[in-house]
């Protein structure tokens, strides 16, 4: 990728296909000359920014190619800061094909996935975060992907690491200052204030790295396996689960949606529901290929959803089953379907804890000697998923697996793996100053490890980049973006 | 659909899926109101038309949904003479679906297929010939069918239909008059100016109705069919005539192409090419159930393009596949390939009317006694396929299948189905009219068939409407449109 800002790059910015417009965007010091050469209406060069103008795009041959609406948005005062112009036609592809091809004969170059948002990135609009927010926005799918997004798009946490990343480089100045004069042994930089400084860095570190956790699930959405055997109703679950957000999603035609999983939202969350067939009917054991498959599933899974049929599965079959699935940091929910059938069953009934249903079979080996029962009353979900009854209450409980405190919606959230990574690196960096700082160690030292600190804050922003690093992000880009 | 021009509509104008951007937009009386009661941003009721704004669309909680442009175009200086605004959002589908639906809560409605435009036909925007151009303009995938989709739109033959229908109702208004006057014998409408017009008119229509045959060519494609022993080499032909194509097609991602078919654009012109696998290598003669599937496509198809191997295929072969295959009507392109391996080959000696060729084989019964040959110097197209020799002459040839005369730019042409029956029926119409005239039937017989030529032809433009017909027309259009 070449960050060449002198030429005018152009694309088409809504999504291929055909629809009632399509509008084409083009950015660059020629972009209003440029469409001003084939665009029969108002001269464009002499309107103003913001404004709006009917006309007819004609070919080289001078036929009508489209009638359009073109709106300029003039420098500085665009997306890339540089004059935009936007060409909504009508959505024919054949026909913005054709406009394309003309605004490229005339001097435009086609642009590549992100150059829009690379420009406005390069020329100062935003800085690197919220570029990055830019893509993410586009793809959010759900409302907490959404909320991320937006809040990092309109500033987020950057503005704040590069104030603190601001003051920490006056420090780092004098330090290397002091340097300079080693043998006076003079001190600019005031350690203390430094250390209140490097202390207050690192909290908000602290913060944004452990928010990750979350804002992964937030963004990506939260894996979640459902487990049963035959019969114990695992499809009038999932159907139970997703009868009403099936609707929703089927509102506006071409949201894509994953195949193979079932997706669902609880209250912005998305969870992505990996239905197994692992458990079969086996006589009473769990079948080996079976399980290995749901273990792998449940490896990369962060909830257990385990369904058994009250009426069918005794306690002991429960529990052997559990002790199969569940692994730790899994957080596993047990679903009792078909209550309506036995409204009487208790979650004690099943955990196995006060042995009073034990000697029913003979079995029940597995449950015994075991200080804390898998199945507990918060882990306890009973419904009936063929009447609907309880399913509020089990997306509750999923709900509260992810976000176990209530996030408010001001709360700064890293949802960014490359943002992760530079925060770790620059708290590593931090505590090794601090850690240099208390045991003494020379300036030189000291300025080496802030100035790690600052590389990693700056990669954030944007500050320290490298090619490398924008090709990667913007080529993840939508073209025309 | 019921045609209330009261509320206010909304909806996603772009194509669905993820893009850069996605334009929602809203029509009618209440459109600057209700996007102003979500907008953070400048007072859209105090800004003039044509103007652009950017801003953030707030959700009910005060939660910022997007960063997005609004254009306002103001009543009647907009797509539907209403007021218009169209929001430029983030093309993620999850964010439109949310702003549409806070739009919705705000009192808009979700237009039904086409309802932008039915409202700028019902607003006297633009009559119905034009409106139904919109929709083919849209879908219109060749040169030929967007410009003939691009000259209705920009009035077309409509105008000049509208005047003569106009200059023919004053003179059914004043043979009606003389109805009321039927005993005193008068004539107001001047007969042998009445005779004129209608004739003018006639001619007007003849001319359109004669174009529609092209017209429909020209929008839909030529249905081609490609036929040949195996190893004729139909595949390297396709390749050949299809390799430049592909690549421009391909450069627009989503351009919608027919899977089956293989489309081929010659000068704008759209070939629907057929391949068929119908002529099996068995023996010697054509396999029944092969023959009965491409008699079948045949039956569909225009134009036959038959290619053959000039060192496998003797005449004899090739005369009798012809002879199995053509049906009058259809347009016969007889390609010899191979003719790098055989260059001295000539149509004369296939063609089986100089008999020279006879006796090779002890075949050739078919061509015998036949008055013309199939294969003529005009029908003969010499290739190699693998060199790519020859394949403009066949495109040339091809086009020339289906436009005879040079058809120049100004033409008008009929393309669409609806008009083309109610010109026919206004013809009739009119030739019953006329021939009354010279017969001299009485002043109400002469008013009819007047009035039934009038109604017909305002059926064109949509002076003459029901709304099952408005229904069938817009009910087609895309969403947004």
């Amino acid at each position: 990728m070449h960050y060449n800002l002198d030429d005018t790059i152009v694309a088409l910015s809504t999504p291929p296909g055909i629809g009632a417009i399509g509008v084409i965007r083009l950015s660059g010091a020629r972009a209003v000359e440029i469409v001003d050469s084939v665009f029969e209406g108002k001269k464009l060069a002499e309107q103003a920014s913001h404004t709006a103008h009917f006309g007819t795009i004609k070919d080289a041959e001078g036929k009508a190619l489209d009638e359009v609406v073109v709106t300029l948005f003039r420098a500085p005062r665009s997306y890339t800061r540089e004059d935009v112009v936007e060409v909504s036609c009508h959505g024919s592809p054949y026909i913005l094909q054709q406009v394309l091809q003309l605004f490229i004969e005339k001097g435009a170059r086609m642009a590549q996935p992100g150059e829009f948002t690379l420009r406005a990135f390069l020329n100062g609009r935003m800085d690197l975060s919220q570029a990055e927010a830019v893509a993410d926005l586009i793809a959010s799918d759900s409302a907490a992907a959404h909320q991320i997004a937006m809040q990092q798009m309109r500033g987020g946490f950057s503005d704040e690491i590069q104030k603190l990343r601001e003051e920490l480089i006056n420090f780092a100045s004098l330090i290397e200052l002091e340097l300079d004069f080693s043998e006076e042994d003079v001190e600019f930089a005031d350690r203390s204030q430094l250390k209140e400084l490097m202390t207050k860095i690192q909290k908000l570190l602290h913060v944004l790295i452990q928010s990750f956790q979350l804002g992964n699930v937030l963004k990506h959405g939260v894996n979640t396996v459902l487990a049963g055997r035959p019969n114990a109703g695992k499809s009038t679950l999932l159907n139970a689960l997703l009868n009403e957000e099936r609707a929703i999603v089927s509102e506006i035609a071409g949201t894509t949606r994953d195949t193979i999983e079932e997706v669902l939202h609880i209250k912005g969350i998305t969870f992505r529901l990996i239905d197994t067939a692992g458990i079969r009917e086996a006589a009473d054991q769990i079948e080996v290929i079976g399980v290995q498959k749901t273990m792998e599933k449940i490896g990369q899974a962060a909830v257990l959803v385990y369904i058994f049929d009250v009426i069918q599965s005794s306690p002991e079959e429960v529990r052997a089953d559990l002790e199969k699935l569940v692994r730790p940091g899994l957080h596993l929910l047990v679903v009792a379907n078909k209550m309506d059938l036995n409204p009487y069953t208790t979650w004690e009934m099943y955990s196995g804890g006060g042995s009073r249903e034990e000697g029913g079979g003979g079995r029940g080996q597995g449950a015994e000697g075991r200080e804390q029962s898998l199945i507990t009353q918060d882990n306890w979900v009973p419904i009936s998923a063929k009447n609907a009854m309880n399913i509020e209450y089990l997306k509750e409980k999923l709900y509260e697996a992810v976000i176990s405190q209530k996030v408010s919606a001001g709360d700064t959230i890293v949802a960014n793996s490359r943002h992760y990574e530079a925060l770790r690196k620059a708290e590593e960096a931090l505590e090794a100053a601090l850690a240099g700082l208390d045991s003494g160690v020379t300036g030189d030292f000291l300025a080496m490890d802030i100035r790690r600190a600052l590389s990693y804050l700056g990669e954030i922003t944007g500050e320290i980049t490298t090619e490398d690093l924008l090709g990667n992000i913007f080529g993840k880009f939508c073209i025309g973006k």
